[in-house]
Order: structure tokens, then sequence, then C-alpha cells
């Protein structure tokens, strides 16, 4: 049986997968050198529909690594000096903290239980942190910070660098790259494709930094930025890439600028809303997050009354996967993709059948 | 036109991938996640075949990376808390050095020229340092360092830890892994799939080192040696992994191990000692390395008289693609990969065009 992923990632794939797989394939691109005009005209298309469908300005670098982890690490390394500040309000939040701490870096945090969000107004940037992570989507408790909250808090703290964590919302909030110094996603997220690749949205700012830092402090050996950027210019990377999942993401990037990227934002808000409502109203789910302008778009917790395992073993007989809670939550919680790839009409059957339970 | 490829990686896709490829399809293994006991037993598939394959004993894990040069970054941070031990002869060799250099340590160095190699005998390792990094085949020169001198150069220094990259030879080399501390290669040189996963094989002594550096240094913080073991243990990795990718080579392991090693192995010398022949009695061409034991079995580069480039249009009007020299050799080499992927027949296919020119 053909089953409809809602899980928030591995995802669904994106319907066009499969023919621009077959694509790649029939074109032989698996075999192509990735130091060939070949391999740089693809890279050029896949990050010049990204730069159109996220609206990225050219002052910064559109990059790709070995998945969005990979990113927390190296920005730590090219942005931080001495001391970064995260908020961290889940586990991804605190992955990226630990992740400072592992390079021997200052982490100070401003920490929220699982299910609250953060406004610009209760924050404050200590003084000596150099870099601001935020969480725009935390996948763990299905939180989204508002991006107007991440616009604020950057123009608060004009000094301070900031990044923000896109990996499971990407390309639905419409960040303001005049404010964002970095910002970096996953593949197997929104963009419905097989894991393996991690895009790094990067400023000027953050590699001038990164070369400051360098003259004191080692900024990583794999993928430093400065190498990153220099083979950037020139549609490379410094080592063989994924060279079938950059195709991919440019070719699903293409589908989703035909589409436009406002229409794809406003079915996001349709189907969260339909999904939302039906947690609200429907006895044995409420959302988890309380407070409605945190509540993610994109990947959706629910509360559930009955062990949610039960749950997903009966609807995954009806052809469909859902999440179940992280961590400890596991057991009592839901958590529902709401990616592109998934149609109303498949949202629909989802929550027809989980109101039959 | 269905091309051939002989060129170093991205090379010649195996055979069986197509078919893999629309098993992983089919079942939607793309969407599974990463944290299910579906994904444990195909990550658990992989391990084991490889295992088998290039017979490596339970004190070595098997590891999923972003790439190889991933693996050369994770080896500094866990196996040298100070200084390490490099014998460069090409630019890949040099590659792994300036990662220890770029992560602050220091690099210890024995040198050649390109198209030279080594023997245990000539190398004296120096007092401190704590690894010893190896190149079984130096793919930008074609210059193999036998697997009875690198073993031969461990029992020499047996307190030393010893790395080797055999990135475009695996599973060539039959290493004795009583001897080997850590191995690494990628999956688009003779696995034949698309670039984008490496392959880290490292034993416990790698792992102990690590904790003990991290005591005192940072060890990184993305795939650090000891969360990838303790992930490992569960047949998981640390971060979404390249599904895909860790899917095919468990699959063309198995084809391989089907095949036998010791088949593959005997069928790339004989194909190598084709190719080898042809160059020295062809006027026009003649193998770069001089020294027969030292002549790569899967790499294979010849100078040319006429500038390599017309060879390579010529040849690719046949259908087949081989590599250029690499750097500085650009115009006057050839670099021809002898990997599974590519049959008798279709060496000698190659051969023929290229003794008509």
């Amino acid at each position: 049986m053909s089953m409809t992923f809602f899980t928030p990632g591995p995802a669904q794939l994106y319907p066009t997968f499969e023919t621009h797989l077959q694509t790649f394939v029939n074109n032989q691109l698996g075999s192509i050198s990735h130091r060939s005009q070949q391999y740089r005209d693809l890279h050029k298309f896949t990050v010049d529909q990204l730069r159109i469908l996220l609206n990225v300005p050219d002052t910064h670098a559109i990059m790709f690594l070995g998945s969005a982890s990979e990113a927390w690490e190296r920005i730590i390394f090219s942005c931080v000096e001495l001391e970064s500040f995260h908020l961290v309000n889940g586990s991804f939040s605190k992955k990226f903290c630990e992740y400072t701490t592992a390079l021997n870096k200052y982490a100070h945090t401003m920490e929220k239980p699982m299910g609250s969000g953060f406004t610009a107004a209760e924050i404050t940037v200590p003084e000596y942190a150099e870099l601001i992570c935020t969480t725009h989507n935390e996948t763990s408790s299905g939180v989204q910070m508002p991006v107007s909250e991440i616009h604020k808090l950057k123009q608060k703290n004009p000094d301070k660098l900031i990044a923000v964590d896109i990996v499971s919302s990407a390309p639905y909030p419409d960040l303001d790259y005049s404010l964002i110094d970095t910002a970096f996603f996953s593949v197997q997220k929104a963009f419905g494709l097989p894991a393996g690749l991690g895009v790094w949205i990067v400023s000027e700012k953050c590699l001038h930094k990164a070369e400051y830092i360098r003259n004191q402090y080692s900024i990583g050996a794999h993928n430093d930025l400065p190498t990153l950027w220099k083979n950037a210019l020139n549609n490379e990377t410094p080592s063989t890439p994924n060279v079938m999942g950059i195709y991919l993401l440019g070719k699903i990037a293409e589908d989703f600028n035909k589409i436009g990227v406002k229409t794809i934002r406003k079915e996001t808000e349709q189907k969260a809303a339909l999904i939302y409502k039906f947690l609200e109203k429907t006895s044995g789910f409420s959302p988890f997050v309380k407070e409605k302008p945190n509540r993610s778009q994109t990947v959706i917790v629910t509360d559930t009354e009955i062990n949610s395992a039960d749950i997903i073993k009966k609807v995954k007989e009806k052809g469909m996967v859902i999440g179940s809670g992280y961590g400890s939550f596991k057991a009592t919680q839901l958590r529902i993709a709401n990616f592109p790839a998934t149609s109303t009409e498949q949202v629909e059957k989802l929550l027809s059948e989980l109101g039959k339970l």
C-alpha cells in the first residue's frame, strides 16, 4: 500500500520528485565531474532558484553541506569567537546550544519550557554575546517564533549577528535578509526530498567574522566558511557534494517558483488552519501550543487523551503516517507535518480518519 | 548517447544502481523516520554487508558521514591531541595534512613528488606524532602504497595510530584491521554510486583517544566520534543521514559480496594490467608512475605526448569519458578509473579507441 507521510522529516516526497529523479538518472548526472561546466551550471541553477524562492540578496551566499546539523557547527566556528546567545525552547534549539559548548565557546541561554515561544520585547541579549541563535520552527514542540519577532530582535540588537534555524519551515518564513545574517535548512522537510543535504544561507558579514576569528582560533577544516565561499563564487564546493540532492532541490525550488512562494505560504496557512480547528473542536485532542502566534504552521503538535501510539497505528492502517511526540512526549503527543507535498485533500482525509477514532 | 565513464569519481554508476534506486523509491524509503526500526534494519544491513566485504572486525565501527573529506577532519579531531605525521605525495594527501594545520595541530610531513611512492623501510615517524596518515591510493597521481607496506609501517610503529585513505580504492585493498586503526572512503568511486556519502571505519582505540582528548580540547560538535559511536551501537546516526545513499551502498556491497571480493580484486588487477600494458607499448602514452609496485590498480595515470584535452574530446565522441590530469598535469596527463562498474569489454573498447588516435 502506498502511504502518505505526515511525519516531520523525513517526510512525504514532493509529487514531482520521481520525475526529476528519472531525468537525473537518464542524463547520467550521477557520473559527471564536480569540476565540470555541466556541474557548475547545475549548481548555479539550484542557487538561482533558491535565491528567487527565498528572496536572498547578493550579499548572501547559498551553500551546500551534508546536513543542517553541520550548519550549526559551521555557524559557531565562523561567527563566534568567544560567546553566543541561544533562545532555547525545545530539543533542537538545545542541540544548537550544545554545539557551542562542544566547540569550547561560552553559550548564554534564555530558556523556556517546551511549547512556549519568545517575543523580541522580553529578550535581553548579553553584552558580550556575538551571535543570537534563534529557531524559527522548533520541530520537537511545534512552536514557531514569528518572523516579525525575529526581525525586531535584530533591530533591537543591530551590532549582533543573528542566525535563524528554518530547518523544518523553509520556504514558509518570509525572512528579510537585510536583517538576517545567516539561516539554514535541510531538504527532507518542506522541500519533500530524501535526506542528505543541508543548505546554508550566509552573509558577507559572517564571512568577514570568520576571517577575523581565523587569525586566532581554528574555524574548522572541512567546509570552513572562507573555503566554501571561494568555491561558491565559482559554483563549486570544496569537496565532492551530493550532486543528486543539489539537482533535485533546484528542480523542486523551480516547481515552487512556478506555483509562487506566496501561494505556497497561503496554502500552508490554510491547511494549518484546518488542522488546528479540528484539534480544538475534537475531543481527545488539543493543540500543545496555547498561544496562537507561536503555533507552527509546518509542524503541528497535539496532546492526545489516549496513547498516541494507538492513534498512529490506526491511522497507518488507513495508509497515513503521522509522527509521535518528541522525547518525553512520545506517548502523549502527535506531530503532524504540514509541508507542500501533502495536499488539502490529503489533510482532509487524515482529519476525517482522526475524527472517527 | 549513453556514455561510459572512466573518470576517477564521480564515476560510472554500478550496473545494478538503477534497480536498487527503483526499489528504494517503490518502498517509499525516502520518507521513513531515521529513528524507526525500519531505518535501523536498513542501516544494519549496510554495515553488515560492508563488514563482510572489507573484513572489518567488531573492534571497529562502520559509520556514515557527509563525505570522505569530513572523515579527515573527524580523524584529526579524534586521534590527534597535538601532533600528526603525514605521508604526502599528491593533492589529496596534502589536503589531509592541511586539515591538521587548520585545526591548529602540528603536522609533521614526509614529502615526495607527484608520481612517487613510499616504502615502510624509508619512513621514520617523529617521536611525538600520535597518528600516521597514509593514502593508499593518491587519486591525483595514480600512486598506490602497497597494503603490505602500510601494514609494515604500523608494525614498525605499534604505539602510533594509523589512518588509511582508501577513498578511491576500497574495496580493492585487503587491509588487516588488526593493524589499521581507521580508514575511510566515499561511495562515488569504486562503489559506483552518486556522491554524497562518506564511510568511516574506526577502532575502539580511536574512540578512547577521542574521549581522552575531549577532557582538554574540543573534538568538534557535529558527528564527533563518541556521539557517532553511541548512535552506531543502535544502528542510528546523530542527525538525519543520507538514507538513500546508505541503502544503495548496502545493496551494492551485497552485490559485491555475491560476486566475492576476491573475484572483484582479481578482475580489478586484470583490467589494470590490460591498461598498463597498452600504455607501455603504445607510442604517445607512458605510465606516469614508474615503479610497478606503486602503480594504482584503480586510478591509472598516463603521460600523453599530445594535449590530453584532444584525446578526451575524441574518446568522448565514441561515448566514453576519461579524466584529465590533476592540477598542473591537466593538459599532459590522463586519469583512467578502473572501478568494478566498468567491465573488461568496456576497458577493451576504450583501449581500442585510444589505439586508433
